[in-house]
């Protein structure tokens, strides 16, 4: 789990930094003396599972290169309320104006870090892994995929270029090689792209048969009842890996993993997150 | 309402589209023949008010600039589940490489906007209005303010450069100056910005009387019980500005409301808003 | 006062450096060898009020990191003629290099905070004070108010998004609401931002009537006459700041200020304001 | 005369925009309906000699991309107070929010201009031309060059690249070659750039007749009286250029052009100049 | 064969032109007047397959938007010596400032291109392919790819994100995990990255089956002699795709291929391609 | 032989990383634990001059701040094959995901140092001295030429703002200036760049004479033969510098030198370079 490259997320903090302090913290800037130094903890105000600690106390760094940090947390960690995630002192300038973009970015991915824990461990006992999706914040995706792990999830494709998934609409754009669109478009992508899988979405058992045929990686067995998911889980056992996606809820989750399918794919564990509460305390 | 000038429109619309494509769409570059039109129609699948429609256009036109919309309805609407967003006609590669970018755009806005606008509603008949806040996902700040715009919502402060907020952590800096902090961050705020108001975080009606006493243009009512916010409120009637912050829920709105407040604000307009469905339904 | 956080700093020394040594400095590097290490002393060729020195000295080190800075004056001082303002020292490329950048920077900006030492010595004994305009150089907004700031002036808005100023053109643009257009304008402004002072820019004592009935914060007396701002001034005392602006010149600032506005500004400290001369000594 | 590549001047354009505009225009997005349009002429307020007006009308293009532009007059030409620089016709909105920024860069690069066409005029007559320096505005380089092309002067090199200049503190680096270190210095940079012409600041006339020797193209006779000006004038002609620099004003132009010197230069022609004055005038 | 998105085309090659016009075409701009309009050819002077002309095209039209292109062929065309590739009509100076930039792209990108067509007519008869590395220039990844593939090649993996391949630095590391370092390295790599395809490394035969034992998808066969290349091939029939990598000549392509292996790849494609020599020839 | 600011050198390895990283290193990441800690050593597999080894290890520190380098040689050196280059100790992960790009940068380069080194060689015991050209690939410029410099080669024009360079197409245009376009042509460009050297492309021995007339710095003989390249030169010889282009081969380089010209420029030290070939060899 590696949430991005320093330089990377040097400029992605500074970016979210220049974003709210915009010409400066007016308050701060105006009410605290330069020199003051201050240490605070910021603390879980909820059961949590813990990401982007990294980035949070990065954006303290960014505004004061000598802050110093002690009794941090690692990302992945599941957490108690009132449990202290770290202790930032430095500046108490830099503190104070970093606050709220450390604050935002921990706990919009520890939101989605926990939301992940709780599907991860409805499916616990099972055999069956959950997926993200694509339906990420732009310009979030890395980081809210490196979330999902640290919630214990299973990161699906990082993007458009690093899986074929042949969809419905690229189906229905083959209509003139009926009656087996799938098997025509799987082996458009086999010739260009060698080296990566491809998985082709099907909502019938038909299709699925068709996509097995056709020599598909992985299938995406969408919007299927619990049967069909059985039968498709059963045709697919040791020929290709099958995922499970559309109508999934955390109530669901045991019901579905029953049907034996390999994965099951969400995207309510990135765009349904709430975030969790944490706060930074300033001691006296 | 203006969600974000042409030219950094289209600078964030590129810099989605980038994170998503990777070195490119592998799947539709493979199936799909690059002469290939389609039309294709953006529609609401549940109830919803609209933002950020013109960012997902945007999307496709990034990728086909010749792309052609019709029948495009405008932010801030409110439309019952069904309803048509948008008729998109161009480049089949372009719908279908930017497809997802579009509706993550989309489906987050008007995810903001549906929420703002049910705390907006349960304000009916009132005169308090809902404010946000800057527990706004990095990166996304303009947008997602002009999301609760579109809801109906009104903007609290963009950044930290455009209002002072002395919160509880810059009056406890000023230890040395009790027994009033409050006067004594008020006087040295105004003596740096005479040009922008100042609001003062009160905990206590002590606070309140002192930060009134001060001069503050609006007062934060920080965890206040009803009874407590009623007497502010009555208090800062024609002097100063009132807004009522924590513990806020779509339920105890019309109660905050009846102490006589001027502004509830709440982070869960941006922070706890889940996507709303929205579909691209491609015609044959 | 803080001219800009350390990463922003970096980028913006970097920028102006990239421009000045396109592909490099082909005289140093033929001439001096890489080894070389010098010292040089940064010199006032005058009296000053400096403004920006940690902008000069962070072109150095941006060329040699390992750099050394002494005797390192502070901004916002007032020095004679051939004061010392630094003493820096490391490589002999890197300081012939950045040289010219350096300097640029500091005579610029430390002639904007003298220009403004010159018009705050004008308004001594007075309680009136001077301020800045958005007359700044596009790309050096920040750092030019910044510079008034450390020559005893304050700082007017940073930008169109941090106070709500209804000028003459906006104004003209509300005929359909005469003969009040401006207490419509203020309206619509309020109904949008309640977090925002606002400011009425007022030609004639009919129109401060009007903008003070409207409830504005503050009051642009623009090229009024000495009687008109005094008259303007007394109506204005404790209901709404004044600020006179138009024709104001060094010599004419006492008189405006006998009128008792609250404010002054002009475009004059920031865009006619010249460097002043400051040298680079290197110690043999 | 070229301001900057198309892609360059949109690109410069944004930027100060964003810098001006921040989060939005908080008074014309309240108070301006969207659908408005306007028409206004830009005048000049004294007289001047115009540079930079495509980059005004520029940023007014960049918040409305249909905005018409009329009867602009061209960069480099002279005009009287009243003049009507250009008309510009599109959303009211973008000409309100876009007028500062336009006007701050043809204010600035005309007053470089208008500056420059006073030294010109001051040599009319003597075949001494007047040069730019180094002194400009960091991120301004090539913009105010040009306008000083536009008054009439001629560019010095644009930066530490595309010529070799020898200064002092490069002479004092070669003690080890003494007596003669120009010639020392004038080898090394032979050596390395063959396709560049090398000048040599000198400060005496025994250095003018070591940098003659040397084979330097262009001789910089730094704060010399006149009769050295005139004797080391007398001695390069025909061999070298010459550049005369320090203690140039105004007034001294024409005795300095009458020693023979090729060329004067003055960083006052950038760093001193002050801004012309340039409205906006709103059509009814 | 998608070279760059719009956008993204158009930042690259403004890049280009920024870093060869420096401050100006100090030549054209003094020389040729702004008026002057021109055609011109370009020319192919020796046999090639083309790839990159659109780049080369964007090149002239980013310095004029108005630029007319005529005849122009096709990416992957091969063509003869004295071929018209296009016809560019325009503003002069934009066809003379753009001319080398143009003219650096299209040859080097058909350098390759027509390097990569000699290497799969070598293979013309066979069922082996050719595949291209990570072995390209830095920030010409995706083009030098698009290249091959206009030579007919074809694309391995993008970077290090889009296929595990498990180099023998990689086994290495698994040293704790012996005999059968292999199998360990697949299923830490499998355990992650379900969507991805796996490759692994093998340098001798006893590695390659412990690669098909693990579940490898593709297995790279490294600097083996000809009995090892075709023993594995035929193990592997059927059970993963077969890449021979290591001493890889065109005279070599024959041999290696009659081995049976699915691919050969060979950093030759892009790191040992040269230039093909392409003209504009000016119309008078 | 500087090649890039620490500052810029940094941007552009940061760069170079992402393009190969995308979205991470699959297979490092999954199988190599972020604790184990390599050493490695850059190693020449055969005969070669050195040139880029600092970016190289940049990119190694890029992806781990505390990586430790030893026994670093210098660029510009020649070494035998096996010769070690640097040992680099660090983080294993950083070590495997930066090697290709530190590979890819120090190999080119090297390959176009090797490259010039044998021109260089070839042109020993002679005065003339072997050019670089703009044939380089974009992005590239100034690290290429850089490179050139480090294989003895003498660095051409950087871009197209350091040198006037008069073509036959410059010359094509001025035809109203019959029979001496050369003259006005140089005229022109004498008159806006006092500062800049002025060569002139002579394709026969009337040009060259015209050249000369106007007073050309330097003279560029394209596709001359050997005779007529004598009598330029002889010509020429304290009046200008002559270089000769078009059909340079290493072979005949000796026998173009003994013509007496000054330089000989040959786009091949860069288009035509392959990579030398550099391995990391990772130590138990």
């Amino acid at each position: 789990m590696v949430p991005l490259p320093p330089g990377e997320l040097t400029a992605w903090v500074r970016s979210a930094l220049a974003e709210d302090l915009g010409s400066g913290d007016v308050t701060t800037d105006a009410v605290i003396p330069a020199s003051a130094r201050w240490s605070a903890r910021m603390v879980a105000r909820e059961p949590m599972v813990l990401a982007g600690l990294e980035l949070a106390l990065a954006a303290f760094r960014e505004l004061d290169p000598a802050m110093v940090f002690r009794d941090v947390l690692a990302d992945g960690q599941a957490v108690e309320a009132r449990a202290t995630l770290a202790v930032v002192e430095g500046s108490a300038r830099a503190l104070l104006s970093a606050e709220r973009v450390a604050l935002n970015m921990v706990q919009r991915l520890s939101g989605i870090a926990t939301q992940t824990a709780r599907y991860v461990k409805a499916l616990h006992g099972t055999r069956t892994r959950i997926l993200d999706t694509r339906k990420t914040t732009p310009g979030w995706r890395r980081l809210e995929k490196y979330a999902v792990a640290c919630g214990g999830g299973t990161n699906h494709r990082q993007g458009l270029d690093d899986l074929v998934l042949i969809k419905d609409n690229h189906r229905a754009a083959l209509r003139e090689a009926l009656p087996n669109p799938i098997a025509a478009a799987v082996a458009r992508a086999r010739a260009c792209h060698h080296h990566l899988r491809i998985e082709v979405e099907a909502d019938t058992l038909e299709q699925v048969r068709q996509a097995l045929d056709a020599g598909a990686d992985i299938i995406l067995l969408d919007n299927m009842g619990l049967d069909d998911l059985r039968t498709a889980a059963a045709w697919c056992h040791g020929r290709a890996l099958t995922e499970a996606s559309g109508g999934v809820t955390l109530e669901r989750l045991p019901a579905i993993a029953a049907t034996g399918v390999d994965f099951i794919s969400s995207g309510a564990l990135t765009h349904a997150a709430r975030w969790v509460d944490i706060g930074l305390d300033f001691d006296p």
